[in-house]
């Protein structure tokens, strides 16, 4: 069976497109920002910065997938109009979650690339339904997919009619609580061989502690991954979810200004 | 924070009642069927056999999460009519995956009992619908899922307004690939001690192989399971999906016989 | 390649003896005792209860591998005296753990059985040693060994002259800190179509809590374990060594009394 | 409890020298080397091209760690003598596996480096011997050890007298058999925040797959590992261990040729 996602299919890379943002040509594209949109300040706080440094995309949730209930579960439609305010004002295009299927109309309404979080990686029916939905998809691996459940997950979109996936590693389930997880950094290099599809990394998922991000940031960059997924708060202390692994504003900055030089120009 | 399925909350033991079928009350429930519903030839001799055994529920699934969309994905609504086909003549109560929530109400019509998948566990919009559907949930533990993340994906359904939740262990991703999962057997005694839910044991996908599920089964009553999700077929090799790990009807017989005879009381 | 311990070359069950204990003739075996020799009043309080209920081999350490260099490292020699007095006043073969090549002669001298603990799985010096020093073998599972490559540690030893191995499935690391390990029983049956050789299982290790030791015994029981190994000790709380996972000696004896009574006939 | 390993006992960093070549200074150290020492001829060609090519140490097995005890084990003192006189003819210090206690002195005899292999991380009579050995200890992490515990096993050392140990990320058991295990990067930036030693990676041992070996020691660099630990061979595909994951002797000299150059300077 030759897959669509398969080199066998497709020897090039594919380029994905997310307005003049391009993954997949050279580049090293990176996404940042909160872990959930909280409110108009904190989320310009954030944009402003990374327009500022050179990040390319803004990321922030409004529908938040919680262990508990009882947790916050994200702003809904109001986080997805900050999220267009944000773009207004900063010219950045925005990447966000989509949960269910029921949601995609709404939220295709107002992202410039769709997220399907680790826990959703086999949802097939909205894996289905964002094949259908005329925008780019960035698709997480689930903790504990092995590559080939990834790529099949990335079939299911592209068989459904959407050629345009970014594929994101964020780590993996393992024994050691050291870190929230283990990021299974060769997995880049590994997809890569076997797809065409863009690669990205999120540090910040993956080690769940803010002073190891950047160095990964840097090594994802080396390995040949095609951008990040990573996570800032103006406060991250008070953030009301996934605090201990955002960056600051200024160690965001710091970040940017870390990584090779030929990284930001694609 | 009291969870409404931890012990703080209530002591005693749930019962959970599928027709006149009670998880909880110190019985040992057999569901078991095919993975997939085939055919009516298919299901109706796998229904014969089980009512005959001592079974006590028919699974078999219309809807089916495939790791390809290339794949047998399930005869759908043609399924859940032979499963109510084989519950009119053999008057078994039937239990049946339902992926997403816009499916809800259409399983929710023909099912006695809504099983969500392991790679479902945390479809949160899902467990949501689930908890207003008005019929009782078996809920599989996700392949990487820890027992409190288990736990809280039972507490969207009860939140929601349905108390009725039986949690299944179906073993867990490890790096040893003997068996298809590894079987977190502690996890029973384990769960119970923390909720009052009925806790059963699917020897199927935990192991992904015939030879080990009647010895699993046997120690899942001898741990204090409140019951078994077994897959049979009347021609395991001829299936459509999982049937390296389906018990043919001859092996199910035994099965039945084998389990100690106060099991099959409740 | 055809492997001594595999059912090719010797279809029919090895029965392993130790004294006039057998292991594999279709007995379950229990060895109890605590997981550190720390006196000879704990040691004989031990072995009192153990005999009195019908258990019959008698464990406890004396070369105790731990974590931290700063840990209490077992009573060495001294410990090894204690087990020969304890063998002389109750009765009960011993089994006590050699940690390394250079001890043991001085371990054989003393033990009926000679234990590997899972570090040393595959500490081969260790185990071409043991397959020259006359002895049987107690060869614990690594916690991240693969079946294969257990049943090759127990190539080691056989194909070094010693025969008599009985192996042990001791919980293999996972990413769930629930219990101290996940107990990985599926192994028992699994090793079993594999190897001649006989398997028992340590619930105390294989959980690290002391609630959950007796029910995964009974499984161990049902699912066609040759034995058990299990830690006791007079006042757990105090332990130097396991203490959340030993039981008390009056849980141990309702062990005993829990356990099917064809089983301890052997 | 203070450890000797810890960051709160010595809060800079550890600088272990091995001849003129400096762990934990700021450069970059690369070993590289076959995976056995095979012949003359096959070790006189990877110490040519390592020298030639700025590599600072040769490694090579003599005692080899095999699953099963009739795969090659090596060549024993045979292969020592040839490690020497690759030393002589290219100036290289020498790194090689001692896989037990007994052989703690012959192996000093001959190597600059002393390395425990993963497997043998928790043989503690061999760590406490290696304390009194008065040579630089190479230090692997076990498969499924935790930072924790891997940083114990380096306190044995220590606590023995020998403060010179440098500590070898080379990938943990997962449940993805893409690679032969999965590298966890992040061990690197994490372990030197709690430890004052120095860090290194093995990309060989932590893909298994050749064409991962160079993008991940790009990301070794990147993320400030002290070194790299990596396998080459003059013809892989008639290696005796390890083929697979062995570059050749010209993908060897790319990858060098690829680091970022101040990395080769220390």
């Amino acid at each position: 069976m030759k897959f669509l996602v398969s080199r066998e299919v497709q020897p090039e890379n594919s380029v994905v497109r997310v307005g003049d943002v391009a993954f997949g040509e050279g580049g090293f594209v990176v996404m940042a920002g909160p872990c959930s949109v909280e409110s108009e300040d904190q989320l310009m706080a954030c944009a402003s910065v990374i327009a500022d440094c050179g990040g390319q995309l803004l990321r922030g949730g409004a529908f938040k997938p919680r262990t508990s209930p009882y947790e916050f579960q994200g702003l809904g439609e109001a986080g997805l109009k900050l999220l267009a305010l944000a773009r207004e004002r900063f010219g950045l295009g925005i990447v966000t979650e989509v949960m269910t299927e029921g949601d995609v109309d709404l939220v295709a309404a107002y992202a410039d690339m769709m997220q399907v979080g680790a826990r959703n990686m086999q949802n097939f029916a909205l894996l289905k339904a964002l094949g259908r939905c005329g925008k780019p998809v960035l698709l997480k691996r689930g903790p504990s997919a092995t590559l080939k459940e990834w790529m099949m997950a990335a079939e299911y979109v592209l068989s459904n009619g959407n050629p345009d996936v970014v594929l994101c590693e964020r780590g993996i389930r393992s024994f050691d609580s050291h870190t929230r997880n283990v990021c299974d950094i060769a997995a880049v290099p590994a997809m890569k061989e076997m797809t065409h599809l863009p690669v990205i990394l999120d540090p910040s998922h993956a080690t769940g502690r803010r002073s190891l991000v950047a160095p990964l940031s840097r090594a994802a960059a080396a390995i040949g991954a095609d951008g990040l997924l990573v996570e800032c708060h103006p406060d991250p202390d008070r953030a009301l979810s996934d605090g201990t692994q955002s960056l600051t504003l200024d160690q965001f900055r710091d970040l940017m200004m870390s990584l090779p030089c030929r990284m930001l120009k694609a």
